[in-house]
C-alpha cells in the first residue's frame, strides 16, 4: 500500500479503450480508481465530482469523445459527427462554468469534421483526444518553469481548493508550479484551505502534497484571515476555471475572499492555469455560476450537519477582479498587469507561433 | 415534539440546585438538555463545547460556582473561599480568549469575599449568581433595544458563528438585535455562514432561526465575498468574546476576512456585545488565542474527513482591528468611531451609575 502510494498519482488515464480515473470522492481515506467505458459514465464522473479540476475534467471530456467513436452503431461519417456533437454538449452541460470542457469538446468536434469516413473520424478523434492527454502534462511542466522563479527557498505558500495532480492528468497546475519550485532546489511549506463545502483542499491537496512529502498544514477557510494577519503566509497561488480577457477569473468560490485578504495584506496572490483556461469572447454577464446542491453544505458523508431543510446559497465559483491578482502563470510566461494587454499579448504570439 | 421546539430556548437554567443546559453539540438534530450538579461537570461541559458563546460560559462559570458552595466540605469560611478561588482557576482556563469567564468569576469572587461565613457566603454567591442569570436576558433586550434602530424593513444581514440564545441564557446578542427589529416590526433576512470548524452558524445560528421562524440561508464560508459581491448582503452583525479598550474586538475565527470583505463592499460591520464583554487592561500581546485540537478540522462526528494525520493551524479566535468596524451597540448604547474615546466615555458614565 505504502508502495503504490508513493507513485505519481495519475488522475486521468487511457487505458485499453477506456478512461481510468481517480475516484476522487473517496479519497483521501482510499485510492482507487474507476474504469469508464462510454462517455455517460464520464458525464456523471464529472457531474458527481469523482473527477473535477478545469484541466482533467477537459481531458476526460475529450478521451469520453473516444469512446463515442468506439461505441457508436452509426453508419455513416455525418451519423457519428452528429453523435459526437450530441455528446459534446451533454458534456459541456455538466460543467457549465469551467471553460475547459468547451475548449476540449470544440477541439475534437474540429478535428471529427474533417474525418471523410468513420474509420477515419475514429482514427482523428483517438489521435487528437490522446495528444491532449500529453499536452496536459507537458503544458503544466513548461506552466511549473514559467512560474518556478516566483518563489523562494523557506516561502509559505497559500493555495486554494486544489489546483495539482488531481485536477490534470498528473503534476499541476498551481501545484505543478510548487513542484517545479522544489525540484529548482527550494524548500517550501504549503498551507492548504479545507475549501467547503467540497472540502477539495483537506480531501485531495492536503492528501497528494503529504503523498509527495511536502511540508502542508491544513486550516479551516475562516482562518485565511487570521494566518495573514500573523505573517505566517508569503504567497497565495491557485488555479483558475475561466480566465476573461479582463483578466477575471473565475475559480472555486472562496478564491475572491482570499486574493482580497492577500490584497489587504500586500501578500503576492497568483493564478497558474493553462492558455486553454482563457475565455477571450465573453464577458462577465454571459458566464453562468454553477449553483450546486444544498447538501454540499448540510451533509458529510450522508451524515446531515444542519437543520433538515434549511435554504443553502452554494456557487461553486466566484469572481476574482484583476486588481488582486499579481500575476497569471501560464504554459508561455507569466502575465502581468494590466493583463488586458498581456493577454492579448500571449495570445497573438501564441497564434503566430 | 414541534410544540415543544417551538418555546423560547433556554440555554442556560438553574433548576433545584443543579444547572441544566442545552447540549449544543447535539444540536441541530436532537434538543437535549444536560444537567451539572458540580463545577468540574460544567467546566467540562464549557471546554467540550457542549455551552459556548461569551455570555453563556460567564453566566455557567458563576452558576458553577454556586456549586461549589452547595457541595463544599469547608468547615470555615476562609477554607470556602479558597476553594472558590480554586474552582475559578479552572473555570477560566478552559476558555483563555473569552473574558466573559474571568468577568463572572471576579464578580462571585468579590462578593464571596464579603461573607463572614460559610452560611453567608453560600447566601450571597447564590444571590449574585441568580441576579447575573437575570441580568443576562435584560442585558440582551437593552442591546437589542439600542441596535434595532440600525437595521431596517428589507435587510439583509449575515451573521457568523453564533450570537444568540444560544449563546446567552437566552434571546441573544447580535441575534438579539435582530430578534428586536422583527418586534419593531421590520421583516429580515438573515444569511448565516457556516462557521467551520465547529459550525455555530450550521448547527446553532440556522436551527434557532428556523425555530424563531426567522427566513435563514446558510453559505459555506468560503462563500462570503460572492454573496457580497452580488449586492446579497446590506448589514453584518456578530457577537464578540473580548473587545479591546482600542476596540480590537474577539470573535469566532473568520470574523475578520468578513470584515474585510464587508468594508471592500462598504457594508456596514457592527458588533453586538454586552458591557463585561469589554477589557480594558490588556493589550494584544497579552491575549492568548486559544488554539484547539486538529480534530475539530480532521474529523466530523468521528468521521476521517482529512488524510490521517495531516498537521492543522485551529485557532478558535481572530482579532478585528477598529478600522473595519461600523458600530459596537452594547446594552447602554451604540459606540461609534473612534472607538477609544467612544469606549472610554461609556464606561465612565456606566460606574457613574
Amino acid at each position: 500500500m505504502k508502495s503504490l502510494q508513493k507513485k505519481e498519482l495519475l488522475t486521468v488515464q487511457w487505458r485499453r479503450n477506456s478512461v481510468q480515473i481517480i475516484d476522487q470522492t473517496k479519497l483521501p481515506n482510499k485510492l482507487v480508481y474507476l474504469t469508464c467505458t462510454n462517455h455517460h459514465e464520464i458525464a456523471k464522473a464529472i457531474k458527481s465530482l469523482v473527477v473535477r479540476g478545469a484541466p482533467a475534467i477537459g481531458i476526460c471530456a475529450a478521451l469520453a469523445l473516444v469512446l463515442v467513436t468506439i461505441n457508436s452503431k452509426a453508419k455513416t461519417g455525418r451519423g457519428l459527427q452528429s453523435e459526437l456533437e450530441r455528446a459534446g454538449s451533454l458534456l459541456i452541460s455538466t460543467r457549465p462554468t469551467a471553460v475547459n470542457i468547451h475548449w476540449a469538446v470544440m477541439r475534437i468536434l474540429q478535428i471529427s469534421s474533417k474525418g471523410k469516413n468513420i474509420k477515419e473520424i475514429r482514427r482523428l478523434v483517438r489521435l487528437e483526444a490522446l495528444a491532449m492527454l500529453n499536452e496536459d502534462t507537458l503544458t503544466n511542466r513548461k506552466l511549473g518553469r514559467a512560474g518556478s522563479a516566483l518563489f523562494y527557498d523557506g516561502d509559505v505558500v497559500m493555495t486554494h481548493c486544489n489546483a495539482g495532480s488531481l485536477a490534470t492528468s498528473t503534476y499541476g497546475t498551481a501545484l505543478g508550479v510548487l513542484r517545479t519550485a522544489r525540484e529548482d532546489g527550494k524548500n517550501l511549506k504549503v498551507i492548504a484551505t479545507e475549501t467547503r463545502p467540497v472540502m477539495q483542499g483537506s480531501r485531495l491537496t492536503a492528501f497528494e502534497l503529504m503523498h509527495d512529502d511536502f511540508d502542508v498544514r491544513l486550516i479551516s477557510d475562516t482562518a485565511v484571515g487570521y494566518v495573514m494577519a500573523n505573517k505566517m503566509v508569503d504567497k497565495v497561488i491557485v488555479g483558475a476555471d475561466r480566465i476573461l480577457r479582463t483578466g477575471h477569473v473565475y475559480n472555486k468560490i472562496g478564491t475572491y475572499q482570499i486574493a482580497v485578504m492577500a490584497h489587504t495584506h500586500k501578500i503576492p496572490f497568483y493564478v497558474a492555469a493553462p492558455i486553454s483556461t482563457f475565455d477571450l469572447k465573453s464577458s462577465i454577464s454571459e458566464i453562468k455560476i454553477e449553483d450546486r446542491s444544498p447538501e454540499e453544505i448540510t451533509k458529510i458523508k450522508n451524515i446531515l450537519i444542519a437543520p433538515k431543510g434549511v435554504t443553502t446559497i452554494n456557487p461553486a465559483f466566484d469572481i476574482t477582479p484583476p486588481i488582486f491578482i499579481t500575476g497569471i502563470i501560464t504554459e508561455l510566461g507569466l502575465l502581468q498587469p494590466p493583463f488586458q494587454r498581456s493577454i492579448d499579448t500571449l495570445i497573438r504570439r501564441s497564434r503566430r507561433n
